[in-house]
């Protein structure tokens, strides 16, 4: 625990003054006032957590962080477990739609395991962007207790602190989060429903592409769980050892740190943002840090953002995770940026400004 | 119109074939069935237009368009009519918003005096992206009669042929379109309320930021100039004439010869989706080789993109022209393509498929 109170005494709030230059920046701009956007709210949101009049987003880092599921064992997925492993080679070889769309957008994927529930054989040497952090194979069914001990839930989130901060080392500008694991919009959707509470019913989507029959299966599995181990929202540690997953405390760990280090972070989707719902309810000053790329097919990833009073940036109909959605939403956050950056004043173009009319 | 003829002759329907066979190459690739959402609709629909397997996204290229509204002398705009050219020079200066995000994504701009009503001086040599097309000093205010000749409206579709002709000798393998001209969004409100048999008032926005009263002006404005003209759906190089601009006629002629050349074309805003009814209009097939990037916070908009059934791929808020969200459109549009092109199939990265719970 020494390691998330480090972290969580570091997280101010973000930078009001910084916002107000980068709006008086933007409004002297050659464009009509407000003219782009949410690209403008962006680039302000971006100077308040950076402190910086002309932030840099050169070092872009994409987190994709693998865990198994117990409660995989009851039928809540289209895909069988194994996947996650081979999903896990699929990335260190540079075939999924993560390594695509970071690639497309000059990112680097840092691909870790956090807990997949076989012995992956992974050559280091050959694999930089890859690291083993397994805290164990797979969590337990949590239909049968909890998913964890509340040890592996802190080891998770200190692991995700410590992955942020050994990338820092290397620089680090921007940070997007992703993840792989069969099973996890299931733990997922038991967190959403204990935060917002919410019912399962109302929180639970088809995952990877589940049938009538499986989405009931699941939405009653997820009330079994909640009734059993009973999570309490206002103990969000105890939630994650509960019903949740290693790569999701990694994720919530990765938030903590990087908005201790006042860098932004770009949230995937449901799962992701599961896990930045317990970093803010760890520290509600997180939010100041989040930015939520899209709005993800999954039911229960609006009532999650909504819940911590998040607006997504896109919505392209997406469910695939790994960090996809996150992938673009950094792009469009850097673009954001460079329009502060970069673009013309009035005065600088010799532009007219509006006669008000 | 001889140019115009060959054109259109030209167009044919996209190729369901090619589509067909994108959506069985995305349903092969390494994730759920269809998680990529919008991504994977639009890489099929690339397929479709360019006849590829594997179609490549290499030369980008944005038309932004400059002309010059006589209309702009009943005071329907915020800004004077003066910042048209000042705003080429910004162009040419690379200052401006399409400048920025045209970089960001790797596209060429190609800016065109379609009728900006200073003569510019702009040096040939010291501009390689400029091109002077000027037809006329500005269109005449169409409250006293039409906006052009009949011969003028042809000759701005022409040139427009003719710029997508030149530029395509340097390659071109998907074109954005967009557009600078103080007054016309009062065009294409004009242009759009005509084809869509709605009132000024339920098309007509706020421009640059017009203020209320200014807006009851312009919509009355729009209502007259619609009553003068009469200008018939059913001859759109009449609309054009009756209540177009140079920029948009340019426009047209574009998304026109870039249909012809199974290019695809990702149109910006309203008033560049306004030229794009005008070239829907002239050859309902081009509709096949249109992607919207955005949805305008300009009211009309949405109006014509229903009207031509176009679903925007994101909603940024945006109301600045020139080609800004063509240009983050493109982007996303490049992301779909790759994903096509570069992800591993289940059998390549040795991934079980899904059992089908």
């Amino acid at each position: 625990m020494k390691k998330i109170k480090r972290v969580v005494n570091n997280i101010s709030e973000i930078d009001i003054e910084y916002m107000s230059r980068a709006q008086r920046k933007l409004d002297n701009l050659t464009k009509p006032l407000g003219s782009l956007g949410r690209l403008e709210e962006v680039a302000k949101l971006i100077a308040g957590i950076t402190r910086k009049d002309a932030p840099k987003l050169k070092k872009k880092v994409i987190f994709t962080l693998a865990a198994d599921h117990g409660i995989t064992e009851e039928g809540i997925s289209a895909y069988p477990k194994e996947v996650t492993a081979q999903m896990v080679y699929n990335f260190i070889n540079g075939g999924a739609g993560i390594n695509v769309l970071a690639d497309h957008i000059g990112a680097k994927v840092v691909v870790v395991d956090m807990g997949v529930a076989e012995k992956l054989k992974i050559k280091k040497s050959k694999c930089k962007n890859f690291k083993d952090k397994k805290i164990a194979f797979g969590t337990r069914n949590f239909l049968n207790g909890p998913a964890m001990t509340r040890d592996e839930a802190v080891k998770s989130i200190e692991t995700g602190i410590g992955l942020f901060e050994e990338e820092k080392d290397n620089g680090i500008d921007i940070v997007g989060i992703g993840e792989m694991g069969i099973g996890n919009t299931t733990s997922a959707s038991a967190i959403s429903a204990c935060f917002t509470r919410k019912s399962a019913c109302e929180i639970t989507g088809r995952g990877t592409g589940i049938g009538d029959e499986a989405l009931q299966n699941k939405i009653n599995v997820i009330d079994k769980a909640l009734k059993i181990n009973r999570p309490d929202p206002c103990d969000p540690i105890g939630v994650l050892t509960k019903v949740g997953g290693f790569e999701i405390g990694g994720l919530a760990g990765i938030i903590l740190a990087a908005a201790a280090e006042r860098i932004p972070v770009v949230i995937d989707g449901f799962i992701s943002t599961a896990a930045a719902l317990i970093a803010y309810a760890i520290e509600p000053k997180v939010k100041g840090y989040l930015i939520a790329s899209h709005s993800s097919v999954e039911k229960g990833h609006k009532a999650i953002l909504d819940y911590m009073g998040l607006k997504p940036i896109f919505d392209l109909n997406l469910r695939l995770g790994e960090g996809t959605g996150a992938a673009l939403g950094i792009n469009i956050v850097e673009a954001s940026v460079k329009i502060l950056n970069e673009m013309a004043t009035f005065k600088s173009a010799n532009v007219s400004r509006e006669t008000g009319s």
